[in-house]
């Protein structure tokens, strides 16, 4: 062996052994050692919700590669030529010696390394709530496999289950708790589930729980958790009610592992997560972090951002593995690009939402457009509702949400893809997307949501969004809140301040309505509202607005 | 009204009502007329096959909107305020008197109108070859409501059906036609049917026609259809054989209807369509054409292209409406995208291929990438196969074909805003798509095969193409062709020349390969293959390759 080098890494899933694998393709000579705490390693933790719901059925999938050959250290020693130690939890790093040393939970035995790099991917670790009785039986995470395996045995038909936090992994429990028949709760403490999504869309998300016979409480707390002299959990005392629970699902977010780095005087960013440069080099250059332990910057808005995920890590170890075998790769940053399915529905989003731009001062302009995610014609078609925010001034698209039953993650992909290069709308609006009626209408969801926007952005349109709608509504502003849908649409589900004339019946009857007021139309999905606006113009109405996404984004009560 | 000008449209499908509706919104004094050759106007054409099929199960459903109400020229009076004149062919266009002729079918009187401006939106024409027999009866293109009226009385169990042409309108057809339990062959004139694609991605298209019991029958051109005393076709005539047939669909194309253009001396372009600048305006200023009879652009190769679509259409349409009523937009071209179904397959290409893009004289790198479509684990992930062509000195990224029974579509358009961005296959590693189990891997199919090009491009991975391994082989070049899949894998499928190690082995029986031999290394995908190349290098073997795609794209004979 020519080269002596010592790559040592922290952590055996995705950062960590992605970091490992590369570096062995690139280095056959290099010594390479990866230290696990725990026992399972490589396993794929986004998929723990599936096992739960059963919709994975063998644990081993998890770990298992294409060939359902389990990614144990035997196997990787084999495949990949890489020296895998478990239950080896490292507790110090001396970065004077370059040396890591903890103990084998095994043997009981300490042990030590030197290293010429190192890689600390320690990853994350969900939170658990400072509050009474956090500590009885039956409240778990879900991040483990062994989480997973307990969750599995509690799980049942009949069963109480109570979720606390609507953030990503409290929706894809829900699922796997309502498939398995429990009777489930979802409390969170903000004013909506999914945080991550601005109001309007959280509530389409929340409806479709609801669908789904999850009960949500939002702007509730969890104060208490009591259980029985066996310890186990009984119920759960929220701001709002008391619950009766066989279980509780902590779903309230991840924290970075960051000691072992905060002890070696390592950088930590204004996250909490360790501070990397762009080749996820930390404080010291010879030592790496990658994975859900670090922060990153944020590709829109330049700003460190916390936002652990399975894609980024992977990326991430991909980077350090080229770098410690000498290339120059960097990791530039992440849009906060999230994709999750509940239940039916598909909700992703990316880039900045219209909350977290506006409190960076940015001057916005938005669009809520549904439209269907095929031809309409098509079977199975099915709406999707896009909102798009952009800076005013520059036309620049700063973020993207889509929710809705069809095909969402296409999109979010599509508008990922585009905000990544930093595209304004302007460029946006004739991109060549792929047409045939089983994939798309012909312009499609995400050009039609650009298109209004431009329309929007240049003058040509006045929307309003359903927010500032509602202001108006609470403030007894004096407006004609315009429905130009059918009758019948109407008569199934309507807003109870607005009047409705539908849109073929328009041009005669405008008559009926003020010239001097503030008109503001919509349908379902705003489409024929827009037309309606553009008709009312004509006939020389000079204050209208359409409402952004109709009925169907309307994230207020509705008559049925 | 202020506003006395005329906007006079011709043809009332995509294009020109597009344009119509769009002037009408943002002037709504403009007089506009729209004259229609036929019966029907609006209709879904690219919903045709659906509707052969019965997928789509009635007629009305291809020109009704969202709520089922039919597109009638009533319907666009009441709800958009256009005039169409259906049953009114122009024949003749006087450019100085802006004036266009015709005669009114239904009354046999001649029209004239006067124009201000003139939208040109007279759509192609499916071929007919020029063939013997060609008009016999039962022998139908599927390009009107008329021709799938036809064609659904024609298909029926047990009949059979000949396609003519392999092309997506061929493709299509054939899957509804073995829906409708027609015994179909597909003739098809080239050696490889989608010339769209490259060779050996159009060979997995053909299998999973074959697999569906579509005969497939390549280089091999219809010679003559014969018929019985009545007209009515009994058999095909081909170069390798003779069919019987109750019917054949014509599939070889669209050819654009330019011959009002040309008798008003408007400009053809080099494809034989009309030709447009970016604002849709033919060399008179006065006159614009959109929609399937003008050429366009394309962006990658910057050369005038004929790429009639439904899609583009519809954005052509939109640009006229803007700038007959004052404003300023562009069409700035397409990319040449595509997407169809046939059967479970999904088939997508966008940009160059490799066929087109050498043949432009670009100097290329190409790979052939098969991955899941989603976490393997997750049910129902799929395989797909994404080729990339890239420029070699630039890096720029100029094509992608996505063919599989998973979700090609999604990465077809993360291809397509890409490429429409200028995107070099450095800049795209680490774009932050959307990532959770049931949508994508953590890196995903189409961040993998940017990752197994980047590694080509730097050097850092060498790989061969199918199509190059073939011509080794058939000059009987001394090297080891060398399958790295499991025993069980190899039982099932190889290739007849290959030599099988398993990688788990690989280590310990290098030593069975000549070091002195060019060894080429492939498994089911190539990631195997990719690995192994790592271990035979750093074994001392100094000319390895790894075959692109591996066995699930070899595009010839397996032995099985």
């Amino acid at each position: 062996m020519v080269d002596t080098r010592h790559f040592v890494v922290i952590g055996a899933n995705a950062a960590g052994l992605k970091a490992a694998s590369k570096a062995r393709r690139r280095d056959p000579n290099m010594r390479i050692t990866v230290l696990h705490k725990g026992h399972f390693i490589s396993y794929a933790a986004c998929g723990l919700p599936y096992y739960v719901s059963g919709k994975v059925s063998r644990q081993d999938a998890l770990y298992s590669n294409l060939l359902g050959v389990p990614r144990t250290p035997q196997f990787f020693k084999k495949m990949k030529g890489l020296e895998i130690l478990t239950h080896h939890e490292v507790t110090s790093i001396d970065r004077n010696d370059r040396r890591v040393a903890g103990r084998n939970h095994e043997t009981g035995e300490d042990f030590s390394f030197e290293y010429d790099e190192l890689l600390i991917a320690t990853g994350a670790q969900a939170i658990v709530p400072r509050i009474p009785g956090a500590d009885l039986k039956n409240i778990h995470t879900l991040q483990t496999i062994e989480d997973s395996e307990v969750l599995r045995r509690l799980v049942g038909k009949g069963k109480k289950g109570v979720i606390v936090g609507g953030g990503f992994i409290g929706l894809e429990a829900a699922e796997a708790l309502v498939e398995r028949g429990v009777e489930t709760t979802l409390v969170e403490k903000a004013d909506q589930i999914m945080l991550a999504l601005d109001y309007e869309m959280s509530v389409i998300v929340k409806r479709h729980l609801e669908d789904k016979g999850v009960t949500v409480s939002t702007s509730d707390a969890v104060l208490e958790f009591k259980g029985d002299d066996l310890g186990n959990l009984k119920q759960v005392v929220t701001e709002k009610t008391t619950l009766d629970a066989d279980f509780a699902v902590l779903g309230i977010g991840v924290k970075p592992n960051v000691a072992l780095a905060r002890e070696a005087g390592l950088e930590i960013g204004l996250t909490g997560a360790i501070k990397v440069d762009e080749r996820m080099q930390t404080s010291d250059r010879n030592i790496y972090a990658a994975g859900d332990c670090v922060e990153m910057r944020h590709l829109v808005c330049d700003k460190p951002v916390f936002v652990p995920l399975g894609s980024t890590a992977n990326k991430q170890g991909r980077v350090v593995g080229i770098n410690v075998t000498g290339g120059r790769e960097t990791f530039p940053g992440v849009l906060g690009t999230l994709i999750f399915k509940t239940f039916d529905m598909n909700v992703g989003r990316t880039g900045l939402t219209e909350k977290d731009a506006r409190a960076m001062g940015y001057d916005v302009e938005t669009v809520i457009v549904p439209a269907h995610d095929r031809s309409h014609y098509y079977p199975n078609a099915k709406l999707i509702a896009t909102k798009l925010v952009a800076e005013k001034k520059t036309g620049r698209l700063l973020g993207a949400q889509v929710v809705g039953m069809g095909d969402a993650d296409k999109r979010t992909d599509i508008f990922a893809a585009l905000i990544n290069m930093k595209a304004t709308a302007e460029a946006l609006g004739n991109v060549d997307l792929a047409y045939a009626p089983p994939y798309s209408s012909p312009i499609g969801p995400a050009l039609t949501a650009i298109n209004v926007l431009r329309n929007k952005l240049s003058g040509d349109a006045r929307g309003i969004s359903p927010m500032a709608v509602r202001r108006k509504l609470e403030a007894h502003e004096d407006f004609v809140f315009l429905d130009v849908r059918n009758q019948n649409e109407y008569d199934d589900i309507h807003i109870e301040e607005s009047v409705l004339i539908p849109l073929g019946q328009l041009r005669e009857r405008m008559g009926e309505l003020p010239k001097d007021k503030e008109i503001i139309t919509f349908c379902k999905i705003s489409l024929r509202g827009y037309e309606a606006c553009k008709i009312l113009e004509a006939g020389g109405f000079k204050d209208t607005k359409f409402m952004d996404g109709g009925v169907f984004t309307w994230p207020f009560e509705l008559v049925t």
